[in-house]
């Protein structure tokens, strides 16, 4: 396991981004993302207003990191509400609710996640059962982003072997963003074919984009550096370069949203680089948990919103003195600034899709192949 | 002249980027492009150390500029010498132009203004004649840069109108780096069609990238808010998103060599934003004075070197802390950093090229027919 791997000489015991431990059934423990890449530090939330707050202040950020966080936090909840009268917890658990989806409200995970937990804890009139079963949901959704990520990691090993079998050396593979283990539980969707390829002692090289304006890409390296996989940093300009030079021989990224033909939006600038991808025949692939679909989408370019954040994060870049991390003004007052934060990739630039139920092209009959209930409504 | 509104309430009063003033002969002023886009300050420059040094540590930078200030450099190497025997002379010149010529040895501007001043300086004896005609070479240089970068204007100016007749709104153009003012002595060479546009009424909108990882969009975005040019500052990776979404009409970037089929190197992330062009029908156009075009060279893929410069611009980015402009570190030690400093956009993908001799496309006979003399290797 790769992730094990990466805890040897750790201070800090953990292999998942957020998890419990034996010892302290009310906190959950999460890798506080902020002060990464330059400090790896833990924080201990105990109630559903501090981890509506983690979510909100993006202490954890990531599709799947959120879900799973919001699912604890469902749990907090319900351990707050265990004494309460059945109609009192009912309606604070509403409200918990409301609060954790209403954090990030374009985050998919994130509602599907709170959902589930209120389904599963409709009707318990008893307060103890009520945590039970909350600590129950959490853990099986945790369970399923690992299982999910690690299966990904499985279907996208076989792309990367043909490309070391065909090439007689390192496999070269170019990412976007972090679709890595903290976006995640563990493993990530990006990285996980990535992990297993490493794991496998197949040799393997990672170009890891910066990603600004807020520098994901710097999560990427830490991440990678921490599992002993080589890779190398770049700015966001070199990529179409290296993809054009030869440099790259596969390129894999994550996904917010996936229509049902087939277009990915993720992280602003993926767009360019499968038009460079394309236009050198380079493969590109979209890695992607199946809760990333969205079957309610065609048409990835009129259909999907695209979130404009605030100036900001391009006009600051967060930057470390040694003490700590902080934002640092690299453009003065005075310019006007927009801040798309996702753009789309049509399906005809995608080469395939890494899903936990294996790949397939990016158009609708081959989605609905492999995720039929997804496709026909009848699961979500 | 929009470069005149510039200099309305600044407390420097100049119009140029490089200029002297009748006061004192012996000084060189340079506007200081390490304070900018924070701080507007000159320095003086009074031997032709302190101009190697000027340009070495980028106080100057961009092709048009260096050149004129190393053209300014043998004149005050001229003043330096003027007491000396004339075989003194003629070695500490030699000595002068060597020590120019190495501050940046890739760049061609550089080279070929203190090979004119020198062809100029050869058999004068007279040390207040090698002073005196030292000075009408730089500013000889000086003015036909002007000259250059005002016809690209001119030029430029009709595509412009073009599209706002058509459009009958705003014009939108994208730009990357700083092909500006700052990158040469005025207007600037993808700027001059911007400042034309905007002399001449016609409204105008500029997309300005950051151009990591020296951040370039800096000064660019700084010189169009001077201007009053409207403008919007994004990150690189939003170039393509908002060329895909219909809010860009024109992209026009600058060169830093152009072989004789077209092909344009030019600061990395160029190529990306000329794919995203093309896929989306956008016209690409770049401009230059003819001294960018290099007709020792054919394809730039496979003849133009790549310059790998400094790993620490990628894992530093340059912020204010309202007192001074310092390096902050983004990316902890610990991973490999590659640091391409140009690419090459082959020249299909290029629409047009916009010289001081008006507009061509890219390709061999169409150069051809406007510079003969260059493509005919009887200039250079």
């Amino acid at each position: 396991m790769p992730i094990d791997s990466m805890v040897e000489g750790v201070d800090v015991p953990f292999s998942r981004t957020v998890w419990m431990e034996e010892a302290d059934p009310t906190a959950v423990h999460l890798i506080d993302q902020r002060k990464l890449p330059f400090e790896l530090a833990e924080v201990v939330v105990r109630t559903v207003d501090e981890m509506a707050e983690a979510i909100s202040d993006m202490t954890v950020r990531g599709a799947g990191c959120i879900g799973v966080s919001a699912a604890y936090g469902m749990y907090l909840a319900a351990v707050e509400a265990r004494e309460l009268t059945s109609q009192d917890a009912t309606s604070a658990m509403a409200r918990s609710a409301n609060m954790l989806v209403s954090t990030r409200p374009t985050a998919v995970n994130l509602s599907w996640a709170v959902s589930r937990q209120l389904i599963a804890l409709t009707d318990i009139e008893d307060g103890l059962d009520r945590v039970r079963v909350a600590r129950m949901v959490a853990e099986g959704i945790a369970n399923e982003d690992v299982a999910s990520c690690r299966s990904i990691g499985t279907h996208g090993l076989q792309l990367i072997q043909e490309l070391h079998h065909r090439h007689t050396r390192a496999v070269n593979v170019m990412t976007h963003c972090n679709a890595g283990w903290l976006a995640f539980v563990e493993y990530g969707s990006a990285t996980a074919p990535i992990y297993a390829a490493h794991d496998a002692g197949i040799p393997i090289h990672v170009y890891v984009g910066e990603t600004r304006p807020r520098s994901q890409g710097t999560l990427t390296a830490w991440e990678l550096k921490r599992a002993g996989v080589a890779h190398t940093f770049v700015v966001d300009n070199a990529a179409g370069h290296l993809i054009q030079r030869g440099d790259v021989d596969l390129v894999v990224v994550g996904a917010d949203r996936v229509t049902r033909r087939g277009d990915v939006a993720n992280k602003i600038g993926t767009y360019m680089r499968a038009l460079a991808a394309r236009a050198n025949e380079v493969p590109f692939y979209v890695a992607l948990p199946s809760s990333t679909f969205d079957p309610g989408t065609y048409d990835g370019l009129s259909e999907i919103a695209i979130e404009e954040r605030h100036g900001d994060e391009v006009t600051h870049v967060v930057y470390s003195d040694g003490e700590s991390s902080k934002p640092g003004r690299v453009l003065p007052d005075g310019s006007a600034v927009r801040n798309p934060g996702f753009d789309v990739t049509p399906a005809e630039l995608v080469t395939g899709l890494i899903t936990e139920r294996g790949i397939c092209e990016a158009n609708e009959a081959a989605i609905a192949a492999l995720f039929p209930e997804i496709m026909n409504g009848t699961v979500r």
